[in-house]
């Protein structure tokens, strides 16, 4: 048997406790936003550390930082001029709340058919662990063809506050020729996919005020002008009948899509009732003019995040509140810059704001766009990995979210990341009874052992 | 000395006991909304049946309820024929909170100039002192010229939940010609004021969704009608450019204001000035074709009273909400009824709604407007004794308000009310530094001296 075969086959020797490993760091309740689960966290990155050195990593360290420590493990045994593979991934987890719609608790991973019911099984336990059973079946049959870095971080879930300092502060560590981020999913189980673009992120709070008090709507009702009213008359001007974002040379600077690329993305297997069917609504919304696909990968958006003004409460209180405030923010596409939205944004106010009110605009942390360079050597050596294992054409596509930490990569460490995944879109991530579909988990780890290899002879 | 002199006379013989006694009724934190607060409730309740009974009045009870206590006391010396004026008060107070914002503690009450600072010194201990001061002088000085009782209750700040109960209850006991109600303010000091009309209530939640549960905005921005902006849709067209009320057929059955009342309404010294100041707002906003007072009095008007989706703590979480709600009222004129309302509000909502998104409009208690007819001996008996005293012609006013125990004694007691008071716009009622203007408030007695005088002739 050759190396490659050997380490396939290994992989299926070896299934049964690959799958016992990933229901055993399952079972530890890693929820990073929870001061609560301190220990656990520190239990998770300790056992990841332990399975690393069982694999035959080097270098393995559980690095503190100000929040929740960073795991790290390395095998750089690969022969000179070979690529440094830095693969990224995170151990923690969403909170389970709320707690009465899981069938199975949460931190008891259970098997339903061919999926692993767990908190954390899709997002994104189990893509770490796929990635190391990958280099643990390599390291088991013969040297490493690819020299890898693996760096584990804890604190995902809640923005990663902690990571650009950690990249700052472990440079020569952390270099590397590209990142393997295995925290994008796949469209479909047959449809294995790498994800090359991801929307930036412009984000405000608005505020509206008027009277200098709460005042009753009975005294002053009709002659004081509403701030929630005014708020909501704002909001409903940012997108015209068209479901286009009305802010003023909003869409000066935004990139079209060619026609190659409006093909390959009419080709993806998500049509609208796909959307419509995920998202849960009664009918799909937006920009005209553009396909469901094209507008959550390829267009800008904007929505509003949360908004509140006045009594909330049972009951009801007759009140003309003093301010509003809305959350408000635009998903970014290149080459488009938060800076530059709020130019527009104020530009929006200053002509549209009436003068019975007042605003303030305030900006919040956001960040442009990303595209990754769909010819880099990795991009080519995942799209045959993976044409490989599924006996399928790849799936590009560009997601309507944003990962910083890709974007922390490219200004930190100069690296570009390559984003993939093996959890499906109905894994309901961050919701109750999360779930990894076996089969598919399996198909990827094999996929991996097929992409170390073709680094390595990149 | 007749006996009206005598009791002008006694009135100015007795100030300064008056103010002592009307300190120590505020010295007591009768606030009607926090159970914390029961003891001084019932002490209060207490304090002014002691306070009745040692001025003259008869059958003085305090008369439990579900909650807080209504005092009863009565004086029914008159003779066949003359008529029964039932006072109606409140002894309950607003929480003084914020207590940072008082210059002097809220229950210490202080002098200050001509004003006295205390909760409750206006709205409306100092009210009921004056109706019972009055009584007092009359009772002191000769037969009372006219039947009065008094109703003093204590829920009116928290929306006299007992109140209906109470009124079926002791109908016998309660049964009269008219009710006082002192509750209502003044224009200015140099206007006594007759409140003659009072706006309804039609208040509603309407609830918008949309997502099955909340959606990542980068995953779902510009495929999914976000329910957030969809409501500030909604909301922004229930007004049209001049400011006038969308819901259909919304002013069909409005009843027009003559050009006699229009006429009244511009003579009375409340223009637009005095709306901007007393409700600290940068403009005025409103109906076209209508000045402020008409607005305000004669006009209805819609408000959103409190809005809420999404994510509203600090900082940003990129989230579509699964749903938004509003708080949304109107304020009513005759001949507008609260379920005529309701279906003009479905129907806005039918012909308005997207199907991108679900609603629900969940009506809760209202009432329709109220006006009180200035033909009423009372009225006529109230307009001469303000006149008397002030020397200035009486103002008719329609408030934008509602009283819902005015409407209540209509229905259940079969009874119209009169309304009047000595409190003035910058009182600060419900607001910190609340404030009586003392030599306004002894004018006020007199003239309820001379208001039960004219009663008995009437």
């Amino acid at each position: 048997m050759d190396f490659l075969t050997k380490a396939i086959s290994y992989l299926k020797v070896n299934e049964e406790r690959f799958l016992e490993e990933l229901k055993e760091i399952c079972t530890i309740p890693s929820v990073s936003t929870s001061p609560a689960h301190e220990t656990d966290m520190l239990k998770t990155a300790e056992t990841l550390a332990a399975h690393m050195r069982r694999i035959g990593l080097s270098n393995v360290q559980v690095i503190a930082t100000q929040r929740h420590p960073v795991v790290y493990g390395e095998s750089l045994a690969g022969k000179p001029g070979q690529p440094v593979v830095l693969v990224y991934g995170h151990y923690d987890v969403q909170p389970a709340e709320p707690l009465e719609l899981w069938r199975t608790p949460a931190f008891e991973p259970t098997l339903r058919g061919d999926e692993l019911v767990a908190r954390g099984a899709s997002d994104m336990k189990g893509q770490v662990m796929a990635s190391l059973n990958a280099v643990e079946a390599l390291l088991q049959n013969g040297p490493l063809p690819v020299n890898v870095k693996f760096m584990i971080e804890g604190e995902e879930e809640i923005g990663s506050p902690s990571l650009p300092k950690f990249l700052r502060d472990h440079k020569e560590l952390l270099a590397c020729d590209v990142v393997f981020n295995p925290d994008a999913g796949m469209i479909s189980p047959e449809c294995p996919t790498i994800v090359y673009g991801l929307r930036g992120l412009a984000y405000f709070e608005l505020r509206v005020s008027g009277p200098e008090h709460d005042l009753h709507s009975g005294v002053f009702g009709g002659v004081v002008h509403n701030p929630a009213q005014a708020l909501c008359e704002l909001v409903a001007g940012m997108h015209d009948a068209e479901g286009r974002i009305t802010l003023p040379g909003f869409y000066d600077s935004v990139a079209a899509l060619d026609s190659a690329e409006r093909e390959e993305m009419a080709s993806l297997p998500v049509d609208e009732a796909y959307y419509q069917k995920q998202a849960g609504v009664p009918a799909l919304w937006g920009e005209a003019g553009f396909s469901a696909v094209e507008r959550v990968g390829g267009r800008p958006s904007l929505d509003v995040n949360g908004i509140y003004s006045g009594f909330t409460g049972s009951g009801s209180k007759t009140v003309i509140p003093a301010a509003a405030m809305a959350k408000i923010s635009m998903r970014l596409v290149p080459n488009q810059r938060p800076d530059e939205v709020y130019e527009q944004f104020i530009a929006y106010l200053e002509k549209k704001a009436p003068p019975t009110i007042r605003w303030e605009l305030i900006p919040m942390p956001g960040g442009p766009a990303c595209m990754v360079s769909r010819d880099l050597p990795a991009v080519t050596a995942l799209e045959q990995a993976l044409k490989t294992v599924w006996q399928q054409p790849v799936c590009y596509k560009r997601e309507g979210g944003s990962v910083p930490v890709v974007t922390e990569m490219q200004e930190i460490l100069n690296v570009e990341s390559v984003l993939t995944g093996f959890g499906l879109p109905d894994d309901q991530i961050h919701g109750p009874n999360e779930r990894l579909h076996l089969p598919t988990w399996r198909r990827g780890t094999e996929a991996l052992v097929h992409f170390f290899i073709n680094m390595g002879q990149s």
